[in-house]
């Protein structure tokens, strides 16, 4: 059994998130989909995460198993004869059998990208959120560096994500979590991550505002959370000093809305190719 | 009676084109729609030219006659609030009374952009031709340098156009043409144009190849059909020195395929604002 790799891009204006869905148009299915086509298997793509309806992606990464002997260049051509244009296989590649796109994963990077004009081009509509007012941008990017290191982000994830990730650690319903891993040790550790860098980048000539972070790995919604708390410290609502509370509180209420997801874009899974990092 | 200018851009992959249709979405019967809610009046607009299904604009003009005394600025961002994000209003301006999109453009601007790479992103499939194959830029830059000046197009317009035209001038079903105005004398005077430039630019980081031209007007199809046969140049099935014998032919099927549309963008409309080139 053959254990393959893709990386894919994707305009998530054209589906309904990542995961497959009874009856919405989502980049799960239309990837397994053509994969029944190319490789006349049955599989189950296998992706670094899910993105939501709406949210793009430059390079995200999937893996399924296959018996299939199609070299992966042909692979590749296959898919994309076989994809809408909307989602695109750069590059296939075989992988250890233990690969796993999701578990594997070393480090993601997200953009959240904000344009401050006062109209927004059409042609941008679909990949930026507006915001025609002014965001201060110092501001915003000294409170994007106080989320860098490592810190429980409940605050920042949707509640119900973090309960989930609680219930698979055995953290809730009154159970003692399973001490089999040292992180799972205290009982947030399931909200846990770690930023390697978070930042404001702005384009001045454009009127584009846009953070950009990367960290070992995000909770649901958690970039959004995050960008719509940094667009209200942008607009004056809140002090980049608060990040710190917000993180200690450990209580979604204390941080800012969730941005549009029409702003965010993965830019990037790390992995270390060869399985030498697993 | 005001008459007021609206210049707008859009996507036009969300459109069956400009001209309002019976029961598909238009660019036409979006903007006149979303007139109808701000003034209350039912307006009629007029574009300074139809835009097929697919193709884009940066800035088409359009105009139309009101009774609201709406101030200008307003009329701008209470139209942008009800229309959707595929169409934008860029500018609207108080024009003098005998001003007309069509009949007092004094020139126009298209490119056609043709994206070379293997793989097209997601995010340009809506806005580019992709030809992922070698394309000879020397050959095209030499041919498209050849359409420059005043030629009867005949050979790069849509049949069908070019006879609405001639029965509008009166030149078909053995009429003869009305003397009225000069241009008409000769027979095929419906499909004369000039253009002013005609030119291939390359942008080798990007593998993308872009057509600009700047004309006096253009038959229905025409920088499709300009596009279509340029591609062909590229290809290497037609030599670039054909194009004046595919010009003085007057026939359609001697010039290359129409090119998709979602490669065509309006990129602007030249008038005398002030009405003095009227």
């Amino acid at each position: 059994m053959r254990n393959l790799c893709l990386i894919l891009s994707y305009d998530g204006a054209d589906f309904q998130g990542w995961q497959r869905q009874p009856s919405a148009p989502t980049v799960q299915a239309s990837v397994e989909e053509a994969l029944r086509r190319v490789t006349g298997e049955r599989v189950a793509l296998h992706g670094s995460g899910r993105t939501d309806a709406g949210v793009h992606a430059l390079r995200q990464a999937a893996n399924f198993k296959c018996e299939s002997p199609i070299p992966v260049e042909s692979l590749c051509r296959a898919l994309n004869h076989a994809l809408p244009p909307a989602v695109r296989v750069l590059e296939a590649r075989e992988v250890a059998p233990q690969f796993d796109a999701r578990r594997s994963a070393l480090a993601k990077t997200y953009i959240y990208r904000m344009l401050t004009t006062p109209i927004c081009p059409p042609f941008l509509a679909r990949y930026v959120c507006h915001c025609p007012y002014a965001l201060d941008y110092d501001a915003m990017a000294r409170a994007a560096r106080l989320l860098e290191g490592r810190h429980d982000f409940t605050s920042f994830a949707a509640a119900e994500g973090v309960n989930r990730l609680r219930r698979r650690a055995g953290l809730m319903a009154g159970k003692a979590p399973e001490l089999s891993s040292p992180q799972l040790v205290h009982p947030d550790a399931a909200a846990v991550r770690s930023l390697f860098s978070s930042r404001m980048i702005r384009r001045k000539t454009t009127g584009m505002l846009v953070y950009r972070v990367r960290g070992s790995g995000f909770l649901q919604y958690m970039v959004r959370n995050i960008a719509g708390t940094l667009m209200e410290v942008g607009r004056g609502a809140m002090p980049p000093e608060r990040i710190p509370e917000i993180l200690a509180a450990r209580d979604r209420r204390r941080a800012g809305p969730s941005a549009p997801p029409q702003g965010l874009w993965l830019v990037n899974v790390e992995y270390e190719w060869d399985g030498a990092g697993e």
